[in-house]
């Protein structure tokens, strides 16, 4: 069994690599001066460019050939069946094209960023067509025989997706919140709340404690875009942005934590091996989204946040507390849309980038068919590409695909909460007490310990012994639209 | 010159892992929560042996073959001929050994704090003789025929030194200063001062910010044992500590900021190469000590710190804080000792580092040998483990060869300073004003740009006209001996 020691070897490998890839990326958004970035780039190239080699080597080829049809216990035989997935995937894309969309991803990142902050979609048109041009012919490398060439892409973000079921889930989605956020568009509902950055800041350090988050053993830092890196096991870095109004940094520092949660729950047999990660995108999003909406966004857990709000300083009765995180109202930017409306966004996107890759649409016409589709999703009328088209920067990186998994974190958060409460029972009495850990060892017991032993789907009908449904999300939002 | 192109590229390749290195361990000290210890020691174990790979690999022998005899510019002869130099060191020590090495560092440096803070040498002792002993199976793997295996070891951070000349130089100062010191602490004239911590913090970020550091390129923070860190050319992290009483913060701000300044101003031509970085450890020390010793301790510079004190909120006169920073008076531990008798503690650690490679010391019998060095040296009694031998990391961590280049720093630190006043006339107008541009390019011209083209004992005679001498440091600190 010497190929499999080997294989595991370079599988450890792999991990330390891409705990320090994770590493050097938190510093580069939360520690680094800004001077650092050119070389930071140089570095993270570097190291993307030596774990690339180790994972496509002849060596891991040749041991996973000499491992077939041989007698492996069970992890082994999971570790050996990704191995050869991930292998399959890796090899089938040229180096000259792998190289060519990592210029590109840069290039279109800066012109992103421009285009932007000008509002001017027409300068960025040329690195956005390059970047679907590249990720066509990247889907086309990568594709199974008979799979389409989006189809392929997904599978780079949640393994074995399927466009049909996408479209059927999402015409559903449409079909069912479309209307809702036009009544609350009409109701005008709105209450922005003023919080001062100092008891934003204590609720949640006061919040995160009370769900487990140590200083031994998790950071809690501020960056621009919140995001988690989980750099071993037991070193967990979530991270948080404070603005003068709203309860963002409060939703975000959940969001985030959900996410640290899941990697640290995996079952520590799978550490090192190229199962120790969360499985998908969409199964991600669904544990940062659970601690959001039905943790954080709860009647019962609105009093711990007033609770913690309050030792801040700023006094807020829960109830008037859960009403502003419940609040819903239709916005022309994703990443502050409401738990109601946030899946409408992801709709128009999964639209336009389908259309995209399938050259039903051309780059030009992108800005046309999104204020098409935001007046028809979201009732509202687009001022600018800037709060339109240009809003997010993953078109102009060349992550295409990756939209889906927002939402259907939505969808299965929903499902996974409605499954934990009839097997728990309420779970209110809990929450009002803050205490969370049957939740967390549920979670752990059903999701977490997997880590990439199972994928989306099928782990989606092991937790809830359903396949994924629209229902228990829409029974979720559907006290938010009452008005 | 296809075999220049690819030895250039790997030796780019070489310097972005050895920055991921510096980060890695720089985010050890400073940021990561403690229970992270363990991934990060499997996750630099995994780096350097990569990095070992990819620096003693066949096809880097094959270029360095291929471009003998080749006619080369002059910076293309240095990268080679220090190539070379480094290949057959790197060569000669298994794989196995150098992951090892790295294991046991990054677990050393774990037991050793926590041996520190419960003053428990017995629980250190295993993880100090594992270090030992994977630093003698390093040195003989290394050594050249006839080389002892310290200075084997020595080589790694000083090129060139001979344990005889060590023995020698060190032999005068042990001669010289320890009379010195026993007067000092017969005369008992330690003035501890007391500042509080805001006022320190204050005045680290003035003093700091008067010779160039900004936060678009630096980063300044605390750690328990303060040190540099250079993670790119623009990207700059020293440390510093705080304690009640004493300038110790400022002093040692302004030591790892002359480090930091030495690998900013190397020539930007010798980026990304082998050449591009500091040569030594001994003229690394001579830096941060030049601008500890030659700028923080002269009465002019003590006029800028005094403002910056008394803009915190500490006042005190320019006279009486250069008093303070020049006050000499044994101690028991090697950061916080006096200029005078810093040396010493030094010429202590060599004695017994030399004899615990040679076999001549038990690890057991480090406590005792240490208490008695103690004695003899500065005239103090040891009271604990914790203010004796536990103090340093360095051992703990692997690091034998290293103590030598403190001492050996402040020596070329004097004999630079005499050279620099000598050329560009008294400094002490300017470092009244608090102006150092035209040290800064001084030492830039004559040290820094070279990075590893010239070895310490070459750079010191280029750079003064003189083989390096004890006379200079003595001048130095004769002042501060009189009563």
């Amino acid at each position: 069994m010497h190929a499999l020691e080997q294989l595991r070897s370079r599988m450890s490998e792999l991990a330390d690599l891409a705990g320090l890839e994770m590493l050097a990326q938190w510093d580069q958004r939360v520690m680094m001066p800004g001077e650092g970035a050119a070389a930071r780039a140089l570095q993270l190239g570097t190291l993307a460019r030596l774990a690339h080699e180790r994972a496509t080597a002849d060596d891991l080829h040749q041991w996973l050939a000499e491992l077939d049809g041989e007698a492996l216990g069970e992890l082994d035989r999971d570790i050996v069946r990704v191995a050869r997935r991930d292998l399959r995937r890796a090899r089938r894309v040229p180096g000259e094209l792998a190289l060519e969309r990592a210029r590109a991803s840069a290039e279109g990142q800066e012109s992103w960023q421009l285009a932007r902050a000008n509002d001017d979609f027409a300068a960025f048109a040329r690195a956005l067509r390059r970047n679907v041009e590249l990720a066509r012919a990247y889907g086309e490398c990568v594709a199974d025989a008979g799979q389409s060439t989006y189809e392929a892409l997904l599978d780079d973000y949640d393994f074995g997706l399927r466009t049909e079921e996408l479209q059927r889930l999402f015409g559903v989605l449409a079909q069912e919140l479309a209307p809702l956020a036009a009544d609350a568009r009409d109701s005008c509902r709105h209450r922005p709340l003023e919080v001062p950055v100092a008891a934003q800041q204590r609720a949640v350090r006061g919040t995160l404690r009370r769900v487990g988050v140590t200083s031994s053993s998790w950071r809690v830092d501020v960056a621009a875009h919140p995001f988690t890196a989980w750099i071993g096991r037991r070193d967990s870095r979530v991270t948080t942005r404070y603005g003068e109004e709203g309860l963002e940094s409060l939703l975000a520092a959940l969001h985030e934590y959900g996410h640290a949660l899941y990697e640290r729950q995996i079952d520590p047999a799978l550490e090192r091996t190229n199962l120790g990660c969360g499985t998908s995108m969409s199964i991600h999003e669904s544990q940062s989204k659970l601690w959001e909406n039905h943790v954080a966004r709860s009647p019962a857990f609105a009093e711990v946040l007033a609770a913690e709000l309050g030792a801040g300083g700023f006094t807020i009765a829960p109830g008037e507390l859960h009403a502003a995180l419940v609040d819903v109202g239709p916005s022309l930017i994703r990443v502050s849309a409401d738990p109601l409306t946030y899946p409408l966004h992801i709709v128009l996107r999964f639209e336009l980038e389908l259309a995209l890759l399938g050259g039903d649409l051309a780059v030009a016409d992108v800005p046309d068919a999104w204020r098409e589709g935001v007046r028809r999703l979201l009732g509202l009328e687009v001022p600018s590409d800037a709060l339109g088209c240009l809003q997010d920067a993953h078109w102009g990186t060349g992550s295409f695909g990756y939209f889906p998994s927002y939402a259907l974190g939505c969808l299965i958060a929903a499902q996974l909460w409605e499954t934990l409460e009839a097997e728990l029972g309420p779970t209110q009495e809990h929450l009002r007490r803050g205490e969370v850990a049957a939740i967390q060892r549920w979670l752990g017991e059903r999701v977490h310990r997997h880590g990439r032993r199972l994928d989306t789907m099928p782990l989606i009908r092991r937790a809830t012994g359903h396949a994924l449904q629209v229902e228990p999300f829409l029974r979720f939002v559907a006290p938010f639209a009452e008005p």
